[in-house]
């Protein structure tokens, strides 16, 4: 167990199931392209059972994000709950041999593991249909100060407030991380989710986050307001730094201060989309916890993102830090 | 469940879980890189907390060759026990989304379902490390006459040799086949596989096996000789038709007639051998249920190869029936 955390993570627990669709069996099903939606048991078994041959490999927002920082080299822990299954041992072992303190330990009853099952399409976009299952149990109990206590930051993500008991763990370690002395970091994760749950995001953004992370959707979701130039000034009023991606068109940091932009990676061809948010925010974190000035923290998160969306998964392939140092970017 | 089976395959039924690893580790473990080894529960347990993250795709020799064949639109069966658990279920999902009847149901009690370590060397060769588990409990029991009866084709994988009541099955499937007029198609599997049976495998050659796929090693291995031209000639006398694949340098088809040459089809990047040769003997049996030539046969074999080499793992993620229809193949 590591004595300090550059950053700990807490978010669902997930094993992604990814298959390739094409846009016809998104629309027979009613899903929306693009989002994440909850489904229970029984709608998880049925689309299962339609969709094609899988790719199981471990997810989850945070968790990705937190196994990205890994790959980079930083000093990195994780709180999530899967069950005692064979799906909980792959999540475990997954971010594990990554060198992460996975510290939350496996449920012994109740639903399984949760599992995402992502539809991509051709153009590489990803819909996402999760059971949250064991991933849901999560609450204020599996929040340990002494975790806490070793972070720089606590990095959290929107998902948790769809699940009572993750919601109030998400509060929990928000207030022991300002407690310590932390930063706390928080992401959007889905417009959709911006929309079920908006008031309570605002208030927070205000009053607790430290480093926002948020797409172009999500955070004009957040504001309910007609444009991006908007939305980043209301960002800019409400949170000590901000971090908005626009897929192909870069990513903009905004603070008090001022508004920087930095351009995307080019991608020869993108493959998969899952994880390019949670892998911008993994270089950006590694780019912060060494001190880089922003706009190379962004370029860290450009180049990680571009790294996931090479391939399926939502997890690294190759190791961020070689990567950097091939870019020079460290 | 089809009235006719183009192929129906039998072999084991595992869940590949596949990592990069770097050829020190191989060493380190003491791994003959490129060859398939059989391990233990407990060698699995420590070989897989030594390993990377993984990525679980369904695999097994035989099975890769019946979901390629699926994915060209052939009608297809398989034989091959798992155990009822996450991964049996996952097992069973990926073979039956592409259309294949697979007949076996699942275990209740013993091991748990089969699953093979690979390691991924950044050169793309795949290091192969089995925990056989439930796909050890074939027996001649699964081998039902009337699933043998439905098919033109029973293809059967080395690996079978390994277990012994899994050759049992074998011999069973081969004696039934011919009683109802098909043909018997055997892959040699892997080299080492090859020195551990090579006297049965010679004797069943001769006396049962109407097509046989193997690669250079392998053949080689088979007769103890000294050159691929040697290993053509003794194929010529033993079998009507032999598939002889040299990886990147294609092809080979003997008969007693002729020996012919087909190259490979070239490869942007090679990412992962995994399945290679499964996938060849897909294409090619896809080819024979259509009565193509051998030489378009063997073509069909390499784009299917091509496809399965450019990325992480064993099975097809494009359907092949698109592929060949692009590349004019069918």
């Amino acid at each position: 167990m590591a004595d300090k955390y550059d950053v700990l993570g807490i978010g669902n627990a997930i094993v992604d199931v990814l298959t390739r669709a094409d846009d016809e069996f998104l629309k027979g099903r009613g899903l929306a392209k693009g989002g994440m939606q909850l489904i229970d048991a029984v709608e998880a078994e049925n689309l299962y059972a339609a969709m094609g041959p899988g790719i199981e490999i471990s997810g989850g927002s945070a968790a990705n994000t937190i196994s990205g920082l890994a790959s980079f080299g930083a000093e990195t822990g994780f709180i999530g709950t899967v069950q005692s299954d064979q799906l909980g041992k792959v999540f475990r072992h997954d971010i594990s041999a990554l060198g992460v303190d996975y510290v939350t330990p496996a449920r012994t009853e109740g639903d399984p593991t949760a599992r995402c099952l992502i539809l991509v399409t051709p153009d590489g976009e990803r819909t996402m249909n999760t059971f949250l299952g064991a991933s849901q149990t999560l609450g204020p109990g599996d929040v340990n100060e002494d975790d806490i206590a070793k972070a720089d930051i606590v990095y959290l993500e929107g998902y948790l407030f769809d699940p009572a008991p993750a919601k109030e763990a998400f509060y929990k370690a928000a207030r022991l991380t300002h407690k310590h002395g932390g930063r706390v970091a928080l992401t959007l994760s889905d417009s959709f989710c911006v929309d079920r749950h908006r008031e309570e995001f605002r208030v927070l953004v205000n009053d607790e986050v430290d480093i926002l992370f948020a797409n172009e959707a999500e955070i004009i979701s957040l504001y309910e307001v007609s444009s991006f130039d908007e939305a980043c000034e209301k960002v800019r009023r409400d949170c000590p730094l901000g971090v908005l991606t626009r897929s192909a068109d870069g990513a903009v940091i905004t603070s008090k201060d001022k508004i920087s932009q930095v351009p995307a990676k080019h991608v020869e061809q993108v493959v998969d989309t899952t994880g390019a948010g949670d892998l911008f925010a993994a270089g950006f974190l590694y780019g912060l916890s060494r001190k880089l000035p922003w706009l190379d923290c962004a370029r860290l998160g450009a180049m990680a993102a571009a790294e996931v969306i090479s391939h399926m998964g939502a997890r690294p392939e190759t190791s961020l830090m070689d990567l950097a140092k091939s870019d020079r970017l460290v």
